[in-house]
């Protein structure tokens, strides 16, 4: 491919600076265009990269014997009611009718599609386990489409489902799947991928975990232990704290006027921020009715673990009704009224000395003890995020580190929800009816493309991974007016594209910088530069875009050293 | 791969038996299951036979310097807004709204998104001719979706946009684009496949094929001549007539009382009905006006030809209002209504001896001669259907064959319709601003395969060709409980799958007859047969699926065989 006939123009500068760099430096390079919102056409490099990983996914796929399927974009409405989703997912799901008024969805995720696939030709235990998968495009109306391709509306997915007898056999084949997503994005050349446990979500079932790759622009917070590599989605972490001993004190009504936040009343009351309860008001977001949680002072709600330990949608609230007897800024252990629901951390288990709202403006309680003056019955919760040195809940050591991570892949057992819900069954050995079992695994190939180029870049460009990069080798030629140049950039190309290489073939007549700079964006990891100068030497220049190497060959050898150099590359990246 | 583990059923029966052969077939064989009117998700079968399909597609692509990029299925609805197809196109486009309240549509070619993707980046003449293409879902809202995957509303397309800078540079790549075409159907083994002139209509431009693969299902007609090898879609086709001499005759008004249809003109007058000229009424689509057409009494009217000559929307009228002064049965070319369009067909034209209506209830003239006595300006025009036996308008014999086929792809030429209207522009070396002009290339995977299973196939089953085939060779076991057979079959398996030859292995213990039926509904087309009696004699049976080959090799020898026959079959599909 010659760089003058590829479809694309690289940029110098882009309008919007705020972008993270991947956006940044892939839309300078020319490698997608938005149409409308969280929808981009791929230009030729980026659809080059992505059908690249779709191999390797594939690969990997038939490895634990996945049998490839391809399941509608365009599924009528009655699928997805007859899971229960059609009505419990909200408006990120697209609804139309069709032209006959039959009301349709575009797939968001398949596993009712799935079911329906499967459904009537797995009648026999004989005939499970297996796995079905499909790469195919969704289309999810997300409110906030950022980072490029990081978090898009439409997207091309590879999701696979499992089917099984019995949970043993759904957690042997989610280890299988466990180890193939690892070997996925090693092969694909992302460095810093880690799983941790995650929140099931919409997707219902129970254990699942999430392949996060790290980085600073991820939307998710990882909490990892590095003395015994725990890890977590902040979502689902558990949050372990030791309060330091203390006596019981007498409960005593104190006047703290003005003082509404927990700093203020520390300083008023010459207290730390862990001698208070605080108190954060939520509200259901299908009533009007409260929850009050009560935290240690300096720990933080974590709202998905309370969204899970409700069983319900909450948000927190922002003007509170005075009807609900909450006092905002004065909210105490004791005296709310019964009309809210209270949940109480156990970040303030065996803390006898606590610092906490007396429900009555300019008051507070101090010698507060939930176990003595709750009075009502109650049991700790756990509903606090885990913070950056807070205690494992494996090894108990306190070391845990908070980071950032885009997610890259997710696996899922769901257990029988979905063919419970769809009646599909199978005869048993024991010549019983039972639903299968699932498991469900996702990888979205536009988002994992855009991560690792985030995670594998420098100022100037991306730096691809071999095994994804759209181009092996680049050929660079500095002087396509010079014949002799000419000739041996063109012998160059023709004899590495005969070893089957994939080659991008520089001879515009501009100069070098632009030149380079444009071979900086396309991130071709080798690349070989023909010059007058290189040929009054005899040499070609050769240098790996990760800077690792950079050296000259004899010109009558570069060709077959440029492909050593690449099958060792390449090798580095296999299974 | 071994049957007991494929996904999917295989069924002796299909419960609605008027579907066209290959439907039944593919049905049968458990290659797709419906999930709603023309909407399929695809089994692991016609998954792989899909992927083998967009291979070869995507190497032709390649071959005539296609770039292969990603357009999105979701699109603005102000893209299309932008080519005005947003208003002409009907019901077949999905149109909804986002979470957002933005109108957006479904695509279903994408015309507009590859102007999108080239605008900006091809700025100069230099940067010109380039071809784009992708193998993306479409979803056309079909009132009728019919015939298995032939013609859904969900399908993956191969479409491709070509930018020129001159006609004769489109000319020449669309000539490219053709033979790549030719190839394209060679190798995915399509035997009848021919490209006929066809109508180009809502994609605008002029000159455009469509290639059809001849076949009784067919749903478009064409017009063949075995002599000069002329071809078009009915829908342009030509019509020639050649008119006896006649002479001259006076204009008479005769009484034709309940003589209203053709047959009964002739009838009563003892004319024929090539002595006749036949009133065929149709009505516009925006107005309430008609339009008056006459054929030749043994013609038919092409709506598509009349709709092309009048630019406008139109459909036989059925009722007609006594106000517009037309008299069913009656309609005659002398003494119609100012108010009503009038088309003469050239089937006419000689003629001096008519009978044609009246406009008079109960009345006809004999004797009319349109150019005598039409007694208005006119012009005859073509727009009567080519009929078998009828006059090839190329070579002038009369020897037209009438046949039907499956539009399995389609080329067009569009001009700037597409740049001009989205204004989309270039610098030409005259240093003046122009629009590219375009051409589009399109292919339908699934119906392709579909197609290909119409055509190649026998009452067991489809028949599929090497290079298309979701295995290439299927090892059955007749004796799996025999360990002598088991190990043999086994390492015949082995042998083949270490050649890169995909084997459907079959070890279940069911009896010959089942084994071989299902075996009949993959296709395969090598087929291995080991059983007690085989591995008595030290044999193993072969046979093509096509009939065409029936033979034993020597159970040593037989991998060394079967891999010579598949490597020989498959280059018989070659390019």
């Amino acid at each position: 491919m010659k760089v003058r006939n590829l479809l694309g123009e690289r940029l110098r500068h882009v309008s919007d600076e705020s972008q993270i760099e991947s956006q940044i430096l892939m839309t300078k390079g020319g490698y997608m265009k938005p149409v409308a919102s969280g929808i981009y056409s791929l230009m030729p490099p980026a659809q080059r990269i992505s059908k690249k990983l779709q191999a390797i996914v594939r690969e990997e796929m038939d490895a634990i014997d996945g049998q490839e399927v391809l399941f509608p974009v365009v599924m009528p409405a009655s699928l997805w009611q007859s899971s229960g989703r059609y009505t419990s997912i909200g408006s990120e799901m697209v609804r139309f009718e069709d032209r006959g008024g039959n009301k349709m969805v575009l797939g968001m995720t398949h596993e009712e599609a799935a079911v329906h696939l499967a459904d009537h030709t797995a009648k026999s235990y004989t005939q499970y386990p297996f796995m079905i998968y499909q790469l195919q495009t969704k289309f999810r109306d997300e409110p906030r489409a950022r980072g490029g391709l990081i978090r898009v509306r439409e997207f091309i997915m590879k999701d696979a489902y499992s089917f099984h007898t019995s949970q043993e056999d759904l957690e042997a084949y989610y280890r299988r799947a466990y180890d193939a997503y690892v070997r996925i994005f090693r092969r694909a050349g992302a460095k810093n991928v880690i799983a941790v446990k995650s929140d099931s979500g919409m997707m219902g079932g129970s254990i699942s975990h999430e392949f996060m790759l790290l980085s600073d622009v991820g939307e998710d917070t990882l909490v990892l232990c590095p003395d015994c590599g725990y890890s977590a989605n902040m979502e689902v972490a558990e949050c372990i704290t030791k309060n330091a001993e203390s006596a019981p004190a007498a409960l005593e009504k104190v006047a703290t006027p003005h003082a509404g936040t927990i700093e203020e009343v520390c300083a008023f009351l010459g207290k730390k921020p862990e001698e208070t309860a605080k108190a954060v008001v939520y509200a259901y977001n299908d009533t009007d009715k409260y929850v009050v949680v009560f935290v240690r002072g300096d720990t933080e709600v974590n709202e998905t673990k309370l969204r899970n330990l409700l069983g319900k949608e909450i948000h927190p609230a922002t003007a509170i009704d005075e009807a609900s007897g909450i006092v905002p800024g004065f909210i105490g252990g004791a005296g709310l009224t019964d009309g809210v629901d209270v949940v109480i951390d156990r970040s303030l288990e065996g803390l006898h000395d606590l610092v906490t709202g007396a429900n009555e403006e300019g008051y507070h309680y101090v010698g507060f003890d939930f176990a003595r003056d709750y009075r009502k019955p109650f049991a700790y919760a756990d509903v606090a995020k885990a913070r950056e040195g807070g205690i494992c809940p494996v090894c108990g050591k306190p070391h845990l580190n908070i980071r950032k991570g885009i997610e890259v892949g997710n696996i899922f057992q769901l257990g029988d929800k979905y063919t419970r819900a769809m009646g599909m069954t199978y005869l048993d050995a024991d010549n019983t009816e039972k639903y299968p079992i699932m498991g469900c695994y996702g990888i979205g190939i536009g988002r994992l493309m855009a991560s690792i180029c985030q995670e594998s870049r420098d100022e100037y460009g991306p730096i691809w991974p071999i095994s994804i990069a759209p181009w092996q080798v680049e050929v660079c030629n500095l002087r396509v007016t010079d014949d002799k140049v000419r000739s041996r950039a063109e012998a160059l190309v023709s004899a590495l594209e005969s070893a089957g290489i994939e080659v991008l073939y520089d001879d515009r007549e501009i100069r070098p910088g632009p030149m380079f700079a444009d071979a900086d964006l396309f991130g071709v990891p080798v690349r070989a530069v023909v010059s007058q100068k290189t040929e009054e030497r005899s040499v070609i220049e050769v240098s790996t875009r990760d800077k690792s190497l950079k050296t000259e060959f004899p010109a009558d050898r570069a060709a077959d050293e440029i492909i050593s150099l690449v099958k060792k590359m390449l090798g580095e990246c296999g299974r």
